[in-house]
């Protein structure tokens, strides 16, 4: 893309053929970043290996892959992916595979969703050294607010649609997020790890010469 | 009541004299419990004091008060009504003169919101040393869920209409804190400092029977 | 968990395999309450006890499960489930699977809806005599103000997704408890039996030392 | 009008002459059903009774009122108008002064809202003897599902705009009402005590030939 | 039921043998009027007629089926079913079914939808001498207004699940219909052929008593 | 403007200063076409007038107006205006004085709501003959479907923000219109009379350079 | 249909038995226009085609197809369809189907979203060029605000529900378009492909005599 | 703050005594970092320069201004703040007055929205060389996706509640923003110019550290 981002192709939906083309067409372009396909089922993964073969591949959720070609060499920053649940690890791997296609060697820190503030608490050291923090949670979005206050970073939260009661598929937390009391949240859509990611690589300068 | 709880009358929309007349009549009716008025602007304190002299009067917002006649003596319990920002105060206060007017104490813990996690923190004993605790809160509602991992006691959550941004009047913090993930948190109507008041004094004549 | 509740494990979503190792972490830990999975499948139900065998097991819903282990020897407690339709069951059954792993032997009282008053009003006595009344409905919510207006007792709420009509997946008797005219009503997330039965350990004191 | 209902103009909105001319103008046509003005202000009010005198004029809220021109001699038909609240007076009684108009003698029963029975179960025998019952409520609905499991004649429910805490201007009211799980209730738009009487006039044979 | 209405029961979520047991348990009960299971599948028809046979069966929707037990005889009583389109018919057919079930032979009256008006207007003498008038319309509303101004009978509008564009499920017709501008129209749940069909009985039930 | 449209002003939440400022400055531009400053309240018209003297002027609802500098010279084309009720005038003014400042005389056919359908048909022949069709409504969007149905015109609708009972602020009307059963209608925002307008020019330009 | 305009049979829900029998009635009605089945799957469309051969057949999403009979001669008129992602193109392709039943061959341009401005830019001749201008988007609608910025011809938009992330199955893509600050856009429902084609032959002249 | 962020005092709903006494608490405390009042009326600014003189203050809306104690010294970092409609002004002023009180000297682009593109392309270098840009818009948001394209800085989306038609007080483009097809843009609440600065200060120190 102009801007230096990768492109990407979002898998559900789409047919093996369309996505395997759909890589190959972005690959044989002009442009020289990253190329993901994201959420993509077995069919649509070995179409698209068949057509474009070498990429990255990071299981995400039941099922489902995100592949990386053209992956930018290792680069420093650090961006923890924090999750409130264990639910909610789908997206925060889904970050973690695009900002992998980056360079970025990120942790994902999951389950420590403030209900037991001992476990956020336990990782203050990484959310203090953090370049920038992404916080994913499909309840409430307090983990957003409670790791804003310990860390001076730029955090990135992602609701996700992974919760019950009154959760209704992400909305709750996404509004939760975006009601922060922690000034400097700043949100993307719902399980949007890949935009999250993307968001982070923003931050820390889409060019490796920008930095 | 024949349930034993205050009856009450809510102010607003009413004239003087209705809130007056609704007073009066339930003082010469067969209960023996608190009569309450809540949310009385001045016209409606001074119609209501004047057909029925004598009530415990506590401002909560600006320009309104609450009224409670024939108050129930002390009585022990502990419960602690915490607020996350300055503005869900007139809410707490106005939970607190209910409690008050059954006889109980309350001490208001204002600003603790989760965006700085010391202040909560700082009052760690308060809550685990509660019968019952009150958490107003207008943004998040992230304050119930980190309280209610701070202590065993019953946590009645209280949505406020006072945040912004994306707030919407009270919805963010309602669901928010209705999917918290701490179990065991319950929650009342946006604004509803009596409810959350009613409750917890429910809880103590349960408590007080189990023990 | 900290707070003296249980820790639970929510089914759906799960692999078996997270499902057993998830409850095997949890009875290892340094945790002395029970464990709990709820909505397990059948595929969850078996590898859970292959891993952790000696649950006791309570049909809930069709084809779905709450386990408990390390459950309390029994206790005290009057905590009546009351539900106003026969489709309220599955989780009317969740509170009673968890009060029952907190030690409290909780009946279920079924389709009492308000539509023929009647049924209701014949659990009179349950209802003056109960410690905690929960109340789960998936239409109107109306049953939470009526059996609230027949005891004192603290009256925790549970909104199902099981009406039809203008319910809303559980939105509507949800927003009907939370404006319950009978003061002192509260409430929990849609279809959150495990909730609610957790309120109602706090209110009766999570550890018997308390009461 | 040709369904041999009345003519109605709608007060809010309008200036005194705009509402003075169309009451004019609906008296000199063809019609010979009531003329009616509702939710008229004192301004508007004089200028519909400059221009047409000799109305029936009924206060119904805080400074409005309900005018009825060419009012219908009295005919047989019971149609009591129940609400749940004092604070849903001001529907009930455009309803009432709508039924008048139409030769029905009304009775308002007042404040019988479900959280307390004994309060609507006072009035049994004017339920079982009703032709059609309207019901006005504000919070929750609960007051249709009971009151129609009470009678065998039509409920005709009126959500109002009264409520607090989570009744969002009246839209808990209408859903819980559209969600009764008594069978055969059904709904008009929140507040609209002027469609109510419609219904129930529509009912009971719009020109009384159909009796 | 204590009303005189008939007792149902709602099939979807039930298993064959709780549909069986649940007919069989109203019919042996001291009720006397019809008995009725709605939206029943193959399995539950076949269940729920070993257990008790002698059903009217009246195929509503695709593999849906509406049984009646103890059906009324029949009486008089012209009450038409409109539907704005094709796909509105299932819900026509269920509450044709109930009426039959209290001997009303109503017909149904489909595709009738106001973009072509002649289709409406060649039924208004249908409309004219109408009783009650059950209009069941899945997009816009528009149906229930037209035809509730070509006659003065009641008129009871069913909104329905079936459109698509911006119906959301049938939300759009449930306001609409809410919000007919003309006078009287009354609104039950989205789909609930069911309802309306009773509301219909209620309200012949008014008129024989009035007539 | 580029696209040969009007350069439009919207008055509310301007300072007279403001409204006087933008206006002059289009003014002062290189474009040709009209200027048009909507519901500006006195203030905002005298400093505009002040400004840049010389504007049609049209009142459009209470203390509002409408202003056009530099409009067109009369042309040909049919573009009714229909409103359901006489609450919609003002948003069909604004319409009307847009069309205007286009050189097209457009007349406002107000109060033919569905509910009475003699009232609609009477303009029969308007419709037939008409270029384009501007529908306005606040209450069900019925009429949009009726009058496409009635014309081959494009009909373009705007929803209004003044029915009562449950529409919402227009969004019930907004949903309906949307949803129409007539196909070929086409919808702006609520009570964005000068988007129809502009819609309604554009087809004006289409069909010219069509014939 | 009177208007002239197609008529329309909308596959989703009926029967192949269902699709068939419409089709041919509408073809041995009176109408002269195109019959149009859509969104047919593969058996409706067998038993549609053997009920009537020689349809026009376009497949439009994965499995489903749209099918014109009594399709127009060729007609001048330049709408070009333009989609801002790939997953749109089922929806932009309906709308082709349909124009191209009423003789219009209209382009397809897809992936032209705003993210990449050139992408649309590209295409400036083919909107300056256009009659009509059709837009389909289903994340933010953005596409339909820019391309009425470069175009003076009339510009109907149709979200669509294919996006992801806070894009609410269309949701936000409808109210983006119905606020487009370019004047003159406007709106039809969600994945409306047909209903805004008719739209543009409504814009165009339904009939070629109209012109 | 501890994260090293400004205390901030959002001044609607306090009194001046209150916002004087929370800034002079705030000064009196152990940060150093700058200390913000937002949206003051006349009285509020009054009061807290009395008791706190010496404050930056920038008027932002119609009353209201922003105060700036102990403003950070000039540093270097652009970041633009752009706005679609000159009716986003106040909140685009709002966040240029906190990012002056971090030392940060940011132009503000006004009225680009993307209705006519060459505005927005007009300040292509700005967007190029920024580091991070502020968009601030209240009708569709479309403008965040096109800056989003022509930079590859972070790009902070604010909606504001300033627009009309289907705009909904900040919420269409709230999800618009959300729904952005460029990827990493991240979005704070509605209005919330604050918390986009704030954002943009968290961003700024995460490239300085990257650097
Ligand atoms: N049936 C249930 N309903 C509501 N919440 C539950 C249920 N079962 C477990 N939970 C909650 O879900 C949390 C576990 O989530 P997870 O880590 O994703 O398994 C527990 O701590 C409980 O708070
Ligand atoms: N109080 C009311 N509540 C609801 N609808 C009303 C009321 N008063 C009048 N109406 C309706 O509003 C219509 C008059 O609207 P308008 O032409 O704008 O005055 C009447 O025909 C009635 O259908
Ligand atoms: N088709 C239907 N639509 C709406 N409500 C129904 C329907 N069938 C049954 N019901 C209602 O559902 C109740 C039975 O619910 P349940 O006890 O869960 O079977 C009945 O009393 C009716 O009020
Ligand atoms: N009455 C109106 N209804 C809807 N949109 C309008 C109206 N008047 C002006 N506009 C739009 O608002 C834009 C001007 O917004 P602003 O720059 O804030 O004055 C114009 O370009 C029009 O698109
Ligand atoms: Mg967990
Ligand atoms: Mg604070
Ligand atoms: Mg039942
Ligand atoms: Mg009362
Ligand atoms: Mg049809
Ligand atoms: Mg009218
Ligand atoms: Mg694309
Ligand atoms: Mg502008």
């Amino acid at each position: 893309a102009r801007t230096g981002l990768a492109e990407a192709v979002y898998g559900p939906g789409k047919s093996p053929e369309q996505c395997a083309a759909a890589v190959a067409g972005l690959l044989a372009g002009d442009g020289e970043g990253p190329v993901i396909l994201t959420r993509a089922d077995d069919d649509q993964v070995k179409a698209a290996l068949a057509a474009a073969p070498g990429a990255q591949t990071t299981p995400t959720g039941p099922g489902l892959q995100t592949l990386v070609w053209r992956a930018a060499p290792p680069r420093e920053g650090a961006v923890p992916v924090l999750t409130a649940g264990t639910g909610d690890l789908p997206v925060a791997r889904e970050a973690a595979a695009v900002l992998a296609g980056y360079g970025l060697d990120s942790p994902v820190v999951a389950d420590v969703g403030v209900a037991g503030l001992h476990r956020v608490l336990a990782h203050r050291e990484t959310l203090e050294t953090a370049d920038v923090v992404v916080v994913v949670a499909g309840m409430e979005g307090a983990l957003a607010s409670v790791a804003a206050g310990l860390t001076s970073a730029p955090v990135v939260a992602v609701p996700t649609s992974t919760g019950y009661g009154a959760s209704f598929e992400g909305v709750t937390a996404l509004l939760a997020m975006l009601s922060s009391c922690s000034p400097g949240v700043s949100v993307v859509g719902i399980d949007n790890g890949f935009g999250a990611a993307c968001a982070a690589v923003r931050i820390l300068g889409a060019r490796q010469g920008a930095a």
